[in-house]
């Protein structure tokens, strides 16, 4: 299947089976702005439960916050946001249409742009001339262009009522630092991470949900003694973890990815500080937890130019989309860049009290960040598959269990002679503890074709025999096999499956 | 206590324990925004958690969906927020500092407005002579005030680049009535749920987070036909459920409320239609599980004056609050009028196709509406106690499990002796069911004290003894008894207790 096409698909699936749509559909949507329909949703709050789990609740080092998404001058002042956070903006002089420079540059030469200056991406335009993509009108010169959403708070529209809608969620976590610490007694190293908006007035939203102005974020800030950054444990098994690496050394040698693992890269200073290489293994280990195949993955450094102005070093996990290796999630080092510039701009102490030598010590930071709306998207494309089965196009989304909307799904064959009943009373067994759905809708095969659209990874059928003894069909998606199972051990199968147990 | 010192209480331990706070501290906050720290996000998780499992989750009737929370003025101008969503603003002639109206009159005159209308605010204005709070200056006119926050979308910053931020969760839900009834394959009756984020911009944020200008809604929009509202089953238990009530007619009576049950307001027709009255009952019982106290809620119906611009019938769920009785949900009847005015505006057509009739209708609307903050904060307020144990204050929080942020505590005696690390020992095996916290610092009375003032239900210590027996101290947070159990009983005896079982 051709790429483009590939994408096409998994878009016409997400919209007709509910997963996530353009919002506001009805009256032609805003560009870069989605709904979660039912399935969707029940997708999304998986991955978020999943992640919270993984990194919060799981843990004793870090705490959780939940910041405000309407945030003022100050913060995005002292962040750098107002004076960095841009991208480069062009407009024809003709039709006035605006583009975003560096995109418009990398689809007329068909180049990669990571991290270009504004100076190159005019450069590039002259000397190409390129023109504009309407009405081949001429360009005029790229300037940056602030991505946050501005509002006013209060009864009057002037300066100083002005606020932000957050760009990123992070600030929250730097702003409240030392809030959080004291309050929840934290000790040195420690994570604060939030689930929440943010917002970003994409020049072009583009590639569905890949980039949005309105998305999710999952983010974690680390602190960690100024000293102790190598502080940390890494065990064998996930120092020995392969993981396909392009390092800034790499892409200045022009070399492809490579394969390699976290010790390697370790030992041969790659990575700068232990626990860097700490939460990109945790990352890496939690995309593979959400069935994303290790092939599809790579860690790409980013090279100096395309650091984000808060950062000293930072690593991408990349998946292979549709339209190429684009970034999955960002594990950056932000050093003391945040705490210090809040420290300078608010004159709050946020240093941190180190009980044992007794000195203040402003933390150094490492961010592992997600992007919801990408992890989504990123599962919902690996698990895509379109098959021939006969004559007939069947779609089936290979979800494993900590992903799927539904974990089962429970089938009468006929609605009559009882068996409607006798279904019904087992799925209101089996949804106590199992996502579950009913369906007495049409033939067995559109149940099961319907469910293997949605990811569904078993389904039960209760028929004639069923009545007889007490046994049901249960069928594996991805295998299409079936056996009898008799009702009471359905539940411990069913259990057992979704744990991970061999059909 | 004095009410509202009762409330600084309330605040304090709020701020003071991280709970949740003023959002952008270091830099002097905006009005009406909050962030959550540590133990707040663990207790809003629940809430939500709860809330949801209530009313999606357990149930087969209700889809989720999760919209996008910047909107295109389309939808606001359909559903009529453009127009009519607005406070009445005053300014000062003279400081042009700027009032809510009706708040002024309430404060200067020691009156409730509920449902005032502009004219008769302006009235009360004139004949009382009321002026300027802040420099005693004459008031110009009161004006509509529309609270919606806006905001640019794209490059350009005019007319159709306008959107807003939502007011309210329930517009994404009309939007896409087509969309995810088509694709959840819901038939009538049935609802559709949604947790999020909605903004107002308040002209007088008050009440720490109880009016605050960025809020969560957990809304539910309830689609029935339009011939079979009163289709609906309501257990006994349910219809005999006792609640204070204060009808419409009872108001203009200037009657106080009274005890009634539903099966009298729905014999008495007090409640328009059953469902209605279904959808009241499960509000004030998800209220009930939370542990807020029966003795401090009422029902009230909105008198007409006061009735939203959709509503036909609306009726809240009143909290004691120090500050008086006022809504802490709202449990509407919105009709056709959302899904009538944006088939009129989109001019797509919205109607539900009943198979049995084959004939389309336009579903009515039931709107179960709840604020996460209030709730989060009503059920602080309604657990808060403060005491003198000898000489000392002692605060304490009555939560219930379904809230309570830590379900247990686990503690050391002291740390030598091996006995913090069979401490840890046992805080990681009941870390992996329970929600639990380990504390080794400082006496077991602060430790005690500390936990008693986030709302722990039981703790656990680990002393002497164990080490010898097997035995460790198991703690009831409200009656403050003690007694010893077996460390392989532990789990077990928690799991009980936090599931209702006596002491």
């Amino acid at each position: 299947m051709a790429k483009d096409e590939r994408m096409e698909k998994v878009v016409n699936l997400l919209e007709r089976r509910g997963f996530i749509f353009a919002s506001g559909q009805i009256y032609g949507s805003l560009a870069g702005f989605f709904d979660y329909g039912n399935y969707g949703t029940l997708l999304k709050r998986k991955i978020e439960q999943n992640w919270w789990n993984f990194f919060v609740g799981k843990r004793n080092d870090v705490a959780g916050i939940d910041g405000a998404i309407v945030s003022s001058q100050a913060i995005w002042n002292a962040s750098g946001h107002l004076a960095e956070f841009s991208d480069p903006l062009i407009e024809c002089k003709k039709c006035h249409t605006r583009f975003r420079a560096d995109s418009l540059i990398e689809d007329e030469l068909k180049i990669s742009l990571e991290g270009a200056s504004l100076d190159n991406i005019n450069k590039l335009i002259l000397e190409n001339k390129l023109i504009c993509q309407n009405c081949k009108g001429v360009l005029e010169i790229a300037k940056p262009f602030n991505l946050m959403f501005k509002t006013y708070v209060g009864a009057s529209e002037d300066e100083s009522a002005t606020a932000y809608l957050r760009p990123e969620t992070a600030q929250m976590i730097f702003t409240n630092f030392k809030q959080v610490q004291m309050s929840s007694r934290k000790k040195l190293p420690f994570g604060i991470a939030q689930i929440g908006k943010a917002f970003r007035n994409e020049i072009s939203p583009r590639n569905f949900v890949f980039r949005c102005r309105e998305f999710s974020q999952m983010e974690m800030e680390f602190f960690m003694h100024p000293e102790k950054l190598d502080d940390c444990q890494i065990n064998e098994d996930e120092l020995g973890l392969e993981i396909n690496v392009l390092t800034a050394k790499m892409q200045e040698n022009k070399e492809k990815e490579s394969k390699t693992t976290f010790a390697i890269l370790l030992n041969g200073k790659s990575i700068g500080t232990k626990w860097h290489a700490y939460w990109i293994i945790k990352a890496y280990e939690w995309f593979l937890g959400l069935g994303i195949r290790k092939e599809n993955l790579r860690l790409r450094q980013h090279v100096k130019t395309e650091l984000s102005h808060y950062s000293f070093e930072t690593w991408d996990l990349e998946y292979n989309y549709p339209w190429g290796w684009k970034e999955l999630s960002g594990i950056a080092n932000r050093g003391d860049y945040d705490l210090k510039a809040h420290m300078i701009s608010s004159k709050k102490d946020l240093t941190y009290f180190d009980d044992e030598t007794k000195i203040k010590v402003l933390p150094m930071v490492i961010e592992p960040s997600f992007g919801l709306e990408r992890a989504f998207l990123t599962v919902i494309i690996d698990a895509f598959e379109e098959k021939m089965e006969g004559d007939e196009k069947k779609t089936i989304l290979h979800l494993n269990p900590n992903t799927a909307p539904n974990e089962c799904a429970v089938f009468p064959l006929m609605k009559k002679d009882g068996m409607a009943q006798k279904a019904i009373e087992i799925f209101e067994m089996l949804r106590k503890n199992t996502a579950c759905e009913y369906d007495e809708a049409g033939s067995i095969g559109k149940r099961y074709a319907r469910q293997d659209e949605i990811g569904t990874p078993y389904c039960l059928t209760i028929d004639y025999d069923t009545l007889k003894d007490e046994t049901i069909t249960i069928r594996d998606r991805d295998s299409t096999k079936q056996k009898r199972i008799k009702i009471g051990d359905c539940q411990s199968t069913l259990t057992a499956l979704l744990n991970g147990a061999e059909f």
